[in-house]
């Protein structure tokens, strides 16, 4: 080898040959034609736990004011933080994940997303979820957290069809007691009779298949049911523990949580029962961190998994390291 | 709708519906076989800054010691650091992510990981970079940010074949006056010697056609290459200005972001001049704060792209939110 400063010397100036691109002319247009769709890869991530395969399949996200979002702190204190995590402008851009589980030779999916019945940016489950190989028809169970419409209208269309034909359908059943009592339903605010009668909706067609279960029942191998009640009034989380690896799903125990990770005692517009909902995010938060058991949270940025770290008064998640 | 609590309890136990299951029975084994192949989403992710569409492709990764990785600080102080960030044990596992840049009719991409010459866990680009939709035969220019091995092999593989036959290569002249030097190749410790003939391998057959930038050139269309030495004697960075926003690409400027992002006076074992890259790198991470502006990361786990927070005497990198 000999090249030398001389031969670096007779390489055209870059500076030059970098103007000589005419970024409008037609020519540059007609190259730009070589270029792929702005597209993305689907949107599902596999991981591990023990024996048990964990896919996670984004549902997209949906987009809401920043104001009034946070019920109990003032909208200035809220903007810092978003500005601090980078949010859109007074925007709160909500995502929704859920999670396949492989264990013990059953395919189980944890909620479901918005279906057919969410926002146009929303409803991408159906499509991630084959896209990662899987079949509806092959789902053995599907285990529901809570009955807010973003986990349950994957369940089935706005026409009708049930989306998982063939697997048996799981759910709290002190949810199942709140949503379905028409009492409830009579006393509560004009603006809460959607979700009681979406519930209907969802579930009336397969209420007597249903599969109820409660705190500390295993809804799935290795997958336990905590109860969390607070967001709703019989909201579930999950441990699934397999050869001495464990992920607790959280489910809604946070909205985003660089909102509410970071600032625990806030509480987020959802929650029905705050102090309840705030105590539960404490509890749970508290034990991730002591504990550094893996968390795959609903609401979370994709792939929607990582580890809860101490900070300050409150938490930090630190999502996973792709691989 | 009259469904009630008596519903509810005609419905079957979980409990019992759960134990009922047998992982291990040969039916559970023949029905895991519905489940699809523990496989990846292809692992690219774009992403827009003003009018330029950029698209991070992961090349994959390389798994190395903790000792001696960060050449000063006690092990225990790093090791403190890495059970934080909840790295493997004892080991970081170092991620590669290029990025290819379309702006102003060009296809550009930055750097090129591993090609078949990095560990067996790397050399993903090429798979990754046509699931995206690109043909390596129209790629208009290569730029090169510096000559360590995870940025250029991929330009050849070691049967000699060019990857990007079409493709301007444009590399740093600063790096090129250094390791094409064969005084400073026969002064170099034994260990270097190979990293000098990687050089000469790669680039020989095309030297007569590469071209030269340095700092202040613009290497592609709005894309702006800025001087960062130490990790190399020519080491690059980039920004990429589009429509009043602006993203960084930071090259080498550090190694893994949980390290040295949040410790920058901690100097990785591959920082060529340790004090200038220091130097370099705090000075490129408080504009990067100061000025909120995104970053792409070569080295920060994918999609390799966020921005930089100041974090007490150090930095954080807060990933961007999935979309």
């Amino acid at each position: 080898m000999s090249l030398n400063r001389r031969q670096i010397i007779a390489g055209a100036s870059l500076t030059t040959w970098a103007l000589a691109q005419n970024s409008t002319s037609p020519i540059a247009s007609a190259q730009a034609q070589s270029a792929p769709a702005f597209q993305q890869a689907p949107s599902f991530y596999r991981y591990k736990i023990g024996d048990a395969t964990i896919t996670a399949i984004h549902d997209g996200y949906g987009e809401t004011n920043l104001e009034n979002f946070v019920r109990n702190a003032p909208l200035e204190d809220v903007r810092k933080i978003a500005e601090q995590e980078f949010f859109p402008k007074d925007k709160v851009r909500i995502t929704f994940t859920q999670v396949v589980i492989e264990s013990g030779g059953k395919i189980t999916l944890v909620d479901t997303g918005n279906g057919d019945s969410g926002a146009p940016t929303a409803g991408r489950f159906m499509a991630n979820f084959k896209a990662a190989g899987f079949d509806p028809a092959k789902v053995d169970r599907v285990v529901i957290s809570h009955f807010h419409g973003d986990h349950i209208n994957g369940l089935r269309l706005k026409s009708g069809t049930a989306q998982f034909p063939n697997a048996e359908i799981v759910v709290p059943e002190p949810e199942w007691a709140f949503w379905m009592d028409d009492g409830k339903m009579a006393q509560a605010p004009e603006g809460m009779k959607g979700a009681f009668n979406n519930v209907r909706r969802v579930f009336a067609p397969i209420a007597k298949d249903l599969k109820f279960y409660k705190s500390g029942d295993e809804v799935a191998p290795n997958l336990i049911a905590q109860a969390a009640f607070g967001h709703t009034p019989g909201h579930m989380t999950f441990v699934l523990s397999s050869a001495s690896q464990s992920l607790m799903l959280v489910s809604d125990i946070t909205n985003h949580p660089g909102l509410f990770v970071r600032k625990p005692d806030w509480a987020v517009m959802f929650d029905m029962d705050a102090e309840m909902a705030r105590q539960s995010r404490r509890r749970v938060l508290d034990m991730l961190a002591t504990e550094r058991m893996q968390v795959a949270f609903y609401h979370a940025p994709f792939p929607a998994t990582g580890h809860i770290l101490k900070d300050g008064d409150g938490f930090r998640l630190q999502p996973v390291q792709w691989s």
